[in-house]
């Protein structure tokens, strides 16, 4: 029995949704390289082996050395490389066919100085997000970029790498469509501007919400989706997915509750959910509460929401009806806003059918 | 040399914060029971025992375990009682002088039915928060649960144990000042209520603003503050501490710039610093940023601040002056918004001295 906050993971539900990703990818001519950020677990890579997956996406050399370790032969560090890793960066790329992503003259010139085993090499291309990467129509940045690549023996020249992070931004898949659309134009007028130097440029895009609505990969690649291996409450909102979708969830104990403001206390708060959250109505919005039996979820009936959080406690909002059902004592389960930073803060899954499957600590 | 997101520990900080406040506690005759949530690591919590502390509070059952295994003999867990967990609490009980907190009939009802060994028992009382806790003014509700544990064997009670969390959502160190007073009014209020009856009630208060903006703690046998070990940009913002007493930053490798929009990307996210925010002049602040010399910090200047945190990258908003010094592969060092988020992040500390600290995993 469950006695404190555990992470959920259903795995038919999970299976499915890296087999949808993987057929459309498949459909499309595209290379299916998921992000493995989101779940970090060996055993959860694995399962991605069965429908055709060999090369994956990393944010960091220590998730890149992690699936290294774990028979990963393929790994792209979707991230500005940092150069302080350079050595470990080195290493690896001496035992796998490793991927980086560079955006400035100082990392390019640094890393050819440094590294003595060749790297792939994507240019960091921003087509509107404004996090990071060169715009993708700053050409003449491109271009000096370009050409000191082109002078380099370790650095091998692939493609621009964009992450559309602004669909997570819209109010409605319209706008998603808009956002990838766009990002495609961008990215393609790039490579036809590039095409003489570089004829055989790839292109490489990210983000689970336009991957997830959407099939027409035409232009790209490969595709780097990753959170779509479990969904979240973000991407509902998004509507990328409806919470039956959702393949992980954590279960609560119930510790207090409020009858004055229909207020129901669990254990499970920010160390196990994060702070992430979505704006509905106005509202803050912490993860959606469903049924919990045993260790499957129900998600027929919403019967609450997360209002707020602090390090250990949840506040969850219950209409007056599933207030009166629920006691101190029983376990619900929250459909997280953001998967990828609860199951950063678990640090462990437990499976429907309580298998305890580890992740990257 | 770091090459990573690694949190820095600044002991000498971290020791003349836990001095002041168990001085503070001492010449109010007054125990100093420290919230250990906030560091979760034996290493730091042997420290206190130089400044005469021997009685602690923890926030989980998870949390009592380790501290009991490394040799504290008197937890408080402070949060409401997951009776779930009844089994362990009650090994617990029979090993270290342990207390808990209740706030139902249910669950008083439920441990006196299954406990076989006594813990010392709290009522978690409301004195404004709104949390969770039974409101200080609701004397019925207050009776009820009196009146039941007085006819436990197992559940001593010990007293109203309070969290005035509003303190964090003040504009002024006035408002700080009032929720002190309010809250220790109202306790008293009930302590003299019920002193017929229970005339050894005692009174353990919380709360780091208050604690360490005040001294004067009359009426409380016990102060609870646990972020006081650290501090943190949240509480230099209420005005609890200044920079210079924060007692960790997270250091951070410069991986991109932005010229046009004068911003800086680091190495360290939503994984490392989590999400907590604090709103400045309506922006989002995500932490503080300041010069790192090796594995030393400079809080003399503020260099900028983190404008938006996603997984693993950060964006910082720096003036120009700030911005045209540093270059990719520097490091600088960030002042998070919370200090006890960003430790249950790390997983270890790194002293100014180049020693690793280990904590609850």
């Amino acid at each position: 029995m469950l006695t404190q906050p555990t992470l959920l993971l259903d795995k038919e539900k999970c299976l499915a949704n890296i087999e949808h990703m993987a057929n459309k990818a498949k459909n499309s001519n595209t290379l299916y390289r998921p992000h493995f950020k989101t779940h970090q677990s060996a055993k959860i890579g694995s399962w991605f082996k069965d429908y055709g997956v060999e090369c994956i996406t990393v944010s960091s050399v220590k998730m890149a050395v992690y699936f290294a370790n774990n028979g990963w032969n393929d790994i792209s560090i979707a991230f500005p490389c940092n150069i302080l890793e350079w050595s470990t960066i080195n290493e690896l790329a001496g035992k796998i066919n490793l991927n980086i992503v560079v955006e400035s003259l100082e990392t390019i010139q640094f890393l050819e100085k440094n590294l003595t085993n060749p790297v792939g090499t994507y240019i960091k291309t921003d087509t509107g997000y404004g996090r990071t990467g060169i715009e993708a129509e700053d050409y003449d940045c491109m271009r000096t970029l370009l050409n000191q690549l082109k002078t380099c023996k370790n650095l091998i020249f692939i493609g621009f790498l964009c992450h559309a992070g602004h669909t997570y931004k819209t109010n409605s898949t319209e706008e998603i469509s808009s956002i990838m659309e766009s990002s495609r134009q961008q990215l393609l007028a790039l490579k036809t501007f590039m095409a003489n130097d570089f004829p055989l440029t790839q292109i490489s895009y990210g983000d689970t919400p336009s991957c997830s609505l959407f099939s027409n990969y035409d232009g790209f690649d490969e595709i780097r989706p990753g959170n779509s291996v479990f969904f979240d409450d973000m991407q509902t909102h998004l509507g990328s997915c409806s919470h039956n979708d959702i393949a992980v969830a954590l279960a609560c104990p119930v510790v207090a509750k409020h009858k004055n403001r229909q207020e129901v206390i669990i254990h499970g708060g920010a160390v196990h959910l994060s702070k992430d959250m979505i704006l509905k109505n106005d509202r803050q919005h912490f993860g959606t509460v469903v049924k919990l039996n045993k260790l499957q979820w129900d998600v027929q009936e919403e019967i609450g929401y997360v209002a707020k959080l602090s390090q250990e406690h949840g506040i969850i909002k219950m209409p007056q009806n599933h207030f009166d059902n629920v006691s101190i004592g029983d376990q619900i389960a929250i459909l997280p806003v953001h998967s990828c930073l609860t199951a950063n803060l678990m640090k462990s899954y437990t499976t429907t059918d309580g298998e305890v499957v580890d992740m990257l600590i």
